[in-house]
């Protein structure tokens, strides 16, 4: 059960103009299930892309980098589930790149303007076959209106669809914005979740989308975690269909481009915090809030040890005020110089712990009050210096090893 | 159920001459449990530390740094579990000193000859008052053969004792060597694990032990890991009393030295083990074997990425020979100018991944086969170098999250 993670709400998902999306069950891994999507944008969509940062990145995540990098126009996605093409060498290079031409060839463009995605079980063989013989009803099932359609095509452990829209005003004219994303385990993306695309149809200049997409990154999919496993997959694409009639954003800085990251931010934050609140049995939401620090750097380093810690996320998982495990975590988390003595702890309102000691007027229930909500805010205060990060995980319970030993089977 | 580890061998646990321990039940946390130990040395026993890198390092811990950097030669440690007195501030300082100064008075001693160890909860208040109501009974159950109750006397959520012990010829004398551990979660040490303390009667000058205690702990203790959680009261506590007879020891680069260094390191890497093998919920002991790589530096961290990740022990844990999972963390462990398309993968005998991508002679019954045994080792050549790490881990079950999820219950 997803932690307060609503089904997406069907009204908000907006259709994007000049972004149609068609998905089909092409029996990639199992039978009766949605695993291949299509991404149709009209001639003259700026596109860019953020990858993981895992060296043993997957097949698919290389040409998405080759592709982009050749300055032509996208025109086409095309992803598949149940096969993440991750570790299988040159052959796998081989595969995502039939895939690409099979799609090219019944669009009539290149196929270096199509950008491929692959998610699921890493170091088995692409089917391309499948893949092929299920593209021409994906491009005849393409509408604008496939977002919710699209969110259950890409999920693999995912429990349910994750999809979020909003609109707003740029440059005088209304503008939508629709996301959606995968992923469940292997999550600690850093650049990007297992799968994100968030697309508008206001208009942004190509030159300024590299910068946009690595914004919204750094927001939000680059601050989640579920169990600190970077996936060989991750790939967040932003897409800028501009058919919204605003004027052109040349200028993330820029009033209009301030306002339209702002509207981006909001889905991209939403569809990351919807990977940990769905994460792989997950029944917490924390928010791990990071103070004090010398630099950002330093109070990402104590934000990932607590949120990685097994035993900070069972106690979360047990509602067992069990802090000195926090603690601890701060402890090892890097910051060599640290002075343990000036380090405060907050659950929620609750302050725990002060001058590296347990608080005098802490008092267990208050701890225990705190530990029992669905949502949590885990708040420490370096007091080195005025950096602050915040970090999103969620607890570690039974139902992750029961899902993670049984994934394949 | 630990993972072949044979209760410990009574016949090997050598009594080292002018080492006493005494064991009793001070009701510290819970009535009816031995938590709290003493041990006393002869004047003129060589002693040295290595303690935890954690910077929200236990009382205990600093005061062990402050007494031994006195220079003085030590006489006594005293050692209880149930309360870590970690995270405890000032008031903890104090409260360890205190301990310190209730045995030294009893045995008639400097304070600062004392080193005072605990473990168990942390941030929660020492009880010095059954501590100090517990040490005339200690002090009189101390007799030289309590190697095994010394490691009942220091066990937490050990399911079993961890002692070893041997004899060897140094300098033409027979030598012993008898140790102790204890730790089974938030173990990944980094210095030492939890606590660990080695004797031998052999003669070693002073001047040398800092250097033995370490290349120990660098051979052994920190070298495993359990659920990468660096505790704030790691120690690993060498003593030589002097008293075998053998010419003393002033180098460890001499024969004699590195004979008793052999000995001392078979033992110090049983114990070391014997934590992995008792680790939280453990059903297998896995041996990571990283080869190849630039330096011993990009190998401990392809070793950890592997060691700690969730998605590969679990994967252990139900047999599934999921084996992409140990891709995805040597892509992640952080060697930036990695090339995949050079990775070698074994799983014990079985050849799994080549050039990058699965074998083609990889059969899954084969892997099946290896990850269904106790004892798996796995090893990875990155193809760089000639440097080569091992790193010793078990998997992750259920039964690690419950116990985590009822520690303090």
């Amino acid at each position: 059960m997803p932690v307060n993670l609503p089904l997406p709400d069907i009204s908000t998902l907006y259709p994007i103009a000049g972004v149609r999306i068609g998905v089909v069950e092409a029996g990639i891994r199992k039978a009766n299930r949605k695993d291949l999507t299509v991404v149709l944008m009209d001639e003259g969509a700026s596109v860019s892309g953020v990858f993981t940062s895992n060296r043993f990145c997957a097949a698919p995540v290389q040409l998405c980098r080759e592709h982009l990098a050749t300055g032509q126009v996208m025109r086409a996605m095309v992803i598949n589930t149940g096969n993440a093409n991750a570790g299988t060498g040159a052959d796998g290079l081989n595969r995502a790149r039939s895939t690409c031409i099979a799609l090219a060839k019944r669009l009539g463009i290149d196929a270096t303007q199509v950008l491929p995605f692959s998610t699921g079980v890493i170091m088995e063989t692409l089917p391309v076959d499948r893949i092929e013989a299920g593209l021409d009803a994906a491009i005849a099932d393409a509408s604008a209106s496939n977002w919710l359609k699209a969110a259950e095509g890409i999920m693999t452990t995912d429990t349910q669809p994750k999809a979020f829209g909003v609109q707003g005003m740029v440059g005088g004219k209304l503008v939508s914005v629709s996301g959606i994303s995968k992923g469940a385990g292997m999550i600690r993306p850093n650049m990007a979740t297992m799968l994100g695309f968030i697309a508008t149809d206001a208009c942004v200049d190509q030159a300024v989308m590299k910068q946009l997409s690595l914004e919204l990154a750094e927001g939000s999919f680059n601050r989640v975690t579920v169990d600190g496993d970077t996936s060989t997959n991750d790939s967040l694409v932003v897409i800028a269909s501009n058919k919204a009639g605003n004027p052109v954003i040349d200028s993330l800085s820029s009033t209009d481009g301030q306002a339209l990251k702002v509207l981006m931010l909001e889905v991209a934050r939403k569809l990351a915090q919807a990977i940990v609140r769905d994460g792989e049995g997950a029944t917490k939401f924390i928010s791990v809030v990071v103070q004090g620090g010398r630099n950002a750097e330093e109070c990402r380093k104590v934000a990932y040890a607590i949120a990685h810690s097994p035993l900070v996320k069972t106690a979360f998982y047990a509602s067992d005020p069990n802090l000195g495990r926090i603690l601890a975590a701060v402890g090892y988390a890097g910051i060599d110089d640290l002075d343990q003595t000036g380090i405060e702890l907050f659950l929620d309102d609750v302050h725990v712990a002060t001058k590296g000691g347990r608080n005098p007027s802490y008092r267990e229930e208050d701890g225990q009050r705190v530990m029992k909500q669905a949502e949590i805010t885990v708040r420490v205060m370096l007091g080195r210096g005025p950096a602050e990060e915040t970090v999103w995980t969620c607890d570690f319970s039974h139902e992750y090893v029961t899902i993670n030993a049984d994934y394949r089977s």
